[in-house]
């Protein structure tokens, strides 16, 4: 049973999780949709009420049904490198690929369906306070009164972009930022604007979830920060991140969250503050996890290969770290 | 509690359902997503572990906890019709709207990730087979050789899009047609390419599915035609469709292939053989049905009105018929 890994070609945190697949035994198949059609080849017969697919890439065949799970990384849009691209074909291509592989019964890091879902905001923000994570009190409007009616009650506040990146490409990051407390909402009107109460925070919270194992990390916020710089990702660096501990309610309320959103892998974002209260931020499904194995030595990516091994249901547990079995 | 139906302002099939909806004295809000910040506005604050959400359209407020169902008939892209317009808006008023939407208990005809699975013709095929529809012989590939084989086993085959309908604006549908014996499948390779055994079909077949109810309209194919016109959809008509009866194991088969999908709606086609059996060709999660409620007087529309009016699991029912009652 084999490990499919779907990312660019220079991804070196999924060359991490690579490492530790082989060490493990496991066959691994990993290339970049974007090379479908020059390089990446599949096909697929529905025949007597039967299907057998196959995937092809760097002269490898195999099977869809000898896939065990797949781990969709950073993949690149179907096709995008094909001889003559084009919007036509990425969508065939990306049709073609992700329908036969959702027919398959491997195991998914994460389904495109639970990835999809789990982008939006505030939805995630719903889920956060249903599963019992402290959420700051948070607003997300086109009626300029509602802004000003929210202002006046949590008078510091921060405004956010509700879906994340700028779609230019490449995708920019709008950084998080203050709202001053005289600031004109006639403008929420033309757009919808996320207001959200600003935690003072005494450190970053990071925590990676893979399946049941959860690794927190933790930098402390610098004290003569100017409190205008809120985003963590352009705030100058306090240090590294060190290993934490989990809050056991905070344990109970992640796996709740990863359950209920049907995830596999999920990077939290807390805002701890004075009192030690970890404030929900944000849990992106595809967050990156190497900077933070790099500066904790926390066993992520190999945790991600062991999940990614684990046999399916049913199937014939095999010695996993035997690479000279001779059974077939 | 309310109806919410996401539409395009002229829709006429959408104004068959809102009739039988006003009809049943059941409250409906009904707007376009692509008049969000020009028409339309959305608020949703999340305090204190609660989330309150309210939508405006029209000089009508309503509040999200308030929705009964929605229909996400033929929505445009959020903010589209915005003073000005561009990918970030219509990314950020996307999912504030359906970021807000998915977090409440209303009930959906379909619900967007259902939809979205939904369109995947390979997963449909897969699907269909597993629900006990019979499916005629079909290759998806972009290896050359294996088209040969197939060609060879099936000599009479059509070929049609993975995907459906050609992304250019407005969509174009892609016939499909039949292949000649001959071809030289080379070409293949730059492009997945999906070939079927062809039906010789005495008719088409539409079913439409509304929750349990299952509706199946037939239309005799011309014993004259030209049998290169495989594609209904561009064939000259040859006659009204007809109501049919539904055979069971289609039926039984049908409501497998839902309650799989998660889908509330669905519009199949099948191609019936001399046979007599129907043979699953596809399952438009979105598919038209007025012509063929005007052709057979099928109560499409009204299944689709009852079907959305409906209470929630746990909601006190309130007679539907009743426009003058006094209860709040």
């Amino acid at each position: 049973m084999t490990v499919l890994i779907l990312t660019s070609e220079e991804d070196v945190t999924a060359d991490m999780v690579v490492v530790h697949l082989n060490a493990l035994g496991v066959p691994v198949v990993r290339f970049d949709p974007a090379d479908l059609t020059s390089g990446v080849a599949l096909s697929g017969e529905y025949v007597h009420g039967a299907f057998r697919g196959h995937l092809s890439s760097a002269g490898r065949l195999v099977s869809l049904d000898g896939l065990r799970s797949v781990w969709v990384r950073r993949p690149g849009a179907a096709a995008a490198r094909a001889v003559v691209p084009s919007a036509w074909l990425t969508e065939e291509s990306q049709q073609a690929l992700y329908g036969m592989l959702r027919g398959v019964p491997a195991r998914w890091m994460n389904h495109p369906d639970a990835a999809r879902r789990a982008r939006h905001k505030p939805w995630q923000l719903r889920l956060a306070q249903r599963s019992g994570l402290p959420v700051p009190a948070t607003l997300i409007t086109t009626f300029p009164q509602a802004a000003r009616e929210f202002a006046a009650r949590y008078p510091d506040l921060v405004v956010k972009p509700v879906s994340g990146a700028h779609p230019q490409d490449p995708p920019r990051a709008v950084p998080t930022s203050r709202v001053d407390p005289d600031t004109d909402f006639t403008a929420v009107a033309y757009g919808p604007t996320l207001l959200q109460r600003r935690v003072a925070k005494r450190a970053d919270i990071r925590l990676t979830a893979v399946g049941e194992s959860l690794l927190a990390a933790r930098k402390p916020a610098d004290p003569d920060a100017d409190p205008d710089h809120v985003d963590v990702r352009f705030a100058p660096s306090t240090g590294p991140w060190q290993p934490a501990e989990v809050p056991p309610r905070i344990a109970d309320a992640v796996r709740v969250y990863l359950r209920e959103a049907e995830l596999a892998y999920g990077a939290f974002d807390f805002a701890e503050d004075a009192d030690g209260t970890w404030w929900f931020l944000e849990c992106n499904q595809s967050g990156q996890f190497g900077f933070v194995e790099v500066d904790t030595g926390q066993p992520i990516s190999r945790a991600i290969a062991e999940w990614l091994s684990r046999p399916l249901p049913g199937e014939r547990q095999q010695p996993l770290n035997r690479t000279d079995s001779v059974l077939p």
